[in-house]
């Protein structure tokens, strides 16, 4: 691979949740998000999750307390735990986490996006 | 866990080339780096490993090419891939890589640092 400037291949990304594989990292998938607005509740039987805010403001809530998170605040949200992203305002994120894992978990949805790589 | 602040952590990380673990996804470790100088070649023959640049510039010479790399810029060094980072100023940087994985790789030596947690 080249080396991966993450604001430029932000660029690349446009519609909201869905997620697009920049690199991999062994079986793992290391993806950018942009994300407006409320996703849908779910969880991921499986794996953890990790979030690395890169603009804007995200919070997931989690059953009970909420985590917000900016440009340079990363949370891993634990397998199992169900969690609901949210932003008030145009926010973009790193994410990593195994490569067959489907955005919107045990939810499904409409929301629900194939893979896709840069 | 609690959201982490990557530029409130790495004020808890002094020693170069000594990673901390910051934060775990699965059995991975996401770790934070200082670095200054030229480390030692080696590689990691079972997996890929994950770099993401915070501060500074890091200069990863690989066989027949170097990889640098700014804030906001990452690679991925594949499995078995002999690689040498080094960084001619004081540069900070995130690791992913399984919870296994000792820094100095196949070459071991006085930079080997134990595994260590913030």
């Amino acid at each position: 691979m080249e080396p991966l400037n993450l604001a430029a291949a932000l660029r690349q990304v446009e519609d909201y949740w869905s997620p697009m594989t920049v690199a991999t990292l062994n079986d793992y998938d290391v993806r950018l998000v942009r994300v407006f607005g409320e996703f849908v509740r779910h969880n991921h039987a499986e794996t953890d999750e990790f979030f690395l805010v890169l603009e804007g403001e995200l919070t997931i809530h989690l059953d009970g307390t909420d985590i917000v998170l900016h440009p340079g605040e990363l949370y891993v949200v634990p397998k199992g735990v169900y969690h609901q992203p949210t932003a008030a305002s145009e926010t973009a994120a790193l994410l990593i986490e195994p490569r067959e894992v489907v955005n919107t978990g045990d939810a499904g949805g409409p929301l629900t996006a194939p893979r896709r790589e840069l």
